[in-house]
């Protein structure tokens, strides 16, 4: 297997970009995480004038076999009739991505039954879901390379300065659980959330089926073994897109639980993809704070959030969009006549 | 002298919107604030299928005599320069304005200095700055009942579904201090901040001079007398604009720190304004936590931002139109042929 490549980032304009942050017609630093975000916008683009015009989201829908031990509040038929409620244009991700302005794209990765038919779905499946992995492998090796090389394409291919990414799987906070779980080395108790809602029950039937799951394996796995050992069609496919698009020279927005565990694993086989992402929400799922820490992510918004669909990109959108304008649009004390400190 | 006067809003609808809200198709709760936001602006609204079309921020400058003190990193000068970077398009406000589609007015509220000349200012100066608060009242009560009934003419002839308010003031982290001590009883330490930028040195400074003007009156204040004895023009046009954009039927979106004093003392006069008030993010400026508190607010965004200028509050704008979309445009479970839990 090949691993995923990402180029590194310039840092020869680093100087200069804080430089002209700092010229900026405001106190020092006075806008905090917008200037950072800008910065590293800068960085990507290799630029003291960076633009962000255009974003697109791709959606990836696939299936899992775990969640015939009943690790979902919701059966699995929802992620085949939410991906045509994305293709209807009635899902939150709609909503939001139309209000913002942002392209959205449904790829379905591997969704349960038989392969659905409509237009404006970009076909990737790479089965009808994965196996259950609570007793064998979630896909095979040769699997989990073609998903990885299908979502490089696809982000390769996206076309926009940014591109956000988002995953319907019912059953997909169970499969991030675990991979999150290899290659953190976190225990469970840390990263076992409610997923779309369970209850006290579902919680600890989720969990003891979670440990189960996890004895099948050594207790840390690399990457692409923690990914067909126990990934979603999806996240992997999200995985290899980051990658495409962050070598395409994108910005990279990265949503919630889901998302972040495929961050984590592209990071790891591409450690310079992580100054490619911009992390765009902190989840109230219970796990995301364990993946956040592993890639030193500070994400932008904190909205309680618990939704995925790559909802919490798109409303992270508008601030990166602003935070590039302010260092391409805004004035300098010196071009405005305005004094500075003293 | 007459207080504000806001109708409050309806709660006859309230059950009908959150069971609208509980069938869209995401899990409930899932959307976490943003559906609290929505049911919010629904609640304002009173409707089912609320709309945010237009947003407006109107930003009020006006300069405070108790600069003379050196309470500030800038100079005065800087308010009315920033007023003419404003007008030029150049300041954080503006780029952030265009960019997330909001239209921006400024106001001249009392700027030190000769009555500025310019087109596409409105000017409402009450006088050419207040006086020093640190040994008289900054403006006379008649003053302050003038800008409160010109905040309250503008507010209402905002002509937006939303109304943000921005300020531009140096000194003015100094009066919105003296104003929350007064109004909230809490202790200068756990108000007083850098404002635009002091070091140390100037943060004890700052502090002996806010501790000598707040010994000039009672310990407490209602709040027309805690606007008159240390408020700025531009904060009491605001409080009065936020009740006029109220009357008018706008959500009222709240900034930073001058602008939670300026609600806080509002909300104050008139208690029915909360529901009205949509608070956009937390700024760095160290009193806003005791403000948010006093207003049991939970604010959207923590940027760690502490520019002003209502640039929190354009910021947080695509947030509120995302929350109306959701409520007006997702489909619900049944609309869309989705299963629910079980």
């Amino acid at each position: 297997m090949t691993v995923l490549h990402v180029p590194p980032v310039s840092r020869a304009l680093d100087p200069a970009i804080q430089g002209a942050v700092d010229a900026k017609t405001k106190p020092l630093g006075a806008l905090g995480v917008v200037e950072t975000v800008a910065m590293q916008i800068a960085r990507i683009q290799d630029t003291l004038t960076p633009r962000l015009r255009s974003c697109r989201l791709t959606l990836f829908a696939g299936d899992h076999g775990i969640t015939g031990e009943g690790v979902s509040a919701y059966p699995q038929a929802v992620t085949r009739q939410m991906v045509e409620n994305f293709l209807a244009g009635g899902a939150a991700a709609n909503v939001f991505a139309r209000t913002n302005g942002v392209y959205l794209q449904v790829v379905d990765a591997g969704v349960a039954g038989d392969p659905l038919e409509a237009s404006g779905l970009i076909s990737r499946r790479i089965a009808a879901g994965t196996r259950n992995s609570a007793v064998e492998a979630a896909m095979t090796a040769a699997q989990c390379e073609a998903a990885l090389r299908a979502g490089e394409a696809l982000g390769a291919a996206a076309g926009a300065d940014a591109a956000a990414f988002g995953e319907m799987g019912i059953g997909n906070t169970s499969s991030a659980t675990l991979v999150a779980h290899k290659l953190t080395g976190a225990g469970l108790d840390s990263l076992v959330g409610r997923g779309a809602g369970l209850d006290d029950a579902g919680m600890a039937r989720k969990h003891a089926i979670l440990e189960r799951a996890a004895g099948r394996t050594a207790a840390r796995l690399d990457p692409v073994d923690a990914l067909w050992e126990y990934g979603g069609f999806e996240m992997v496919m999200m995985a290899g897109a980051m990658a495409g698009a962050a070598r395409a020279g994108a910005v990279v927005l990265v949503d919630g639980f889901i998302a972040g565990v495929a961050a984590l694993a592209a990071v790891r086989m591409a450690p310079a993809l992580r100054d490619y992402l911009v992390f765009a929400h902190r989840s109230a799922e219970h796990g995301h704070g364990v993946v956040l820490a592993a890639l030193d992510a500070r994400p932008l918004l904190d909205l309680e959030m618990r939704l995925g669909e790559g909802t919490g990109a798109l409303l992270a959108w508008p601030v990166l969009r602003c935070a590039a304008a302010m260092l391409s649009d805004m004035a300098s004390f010196e071009s405005a006549g305005v004094s500075g400190p003293g």
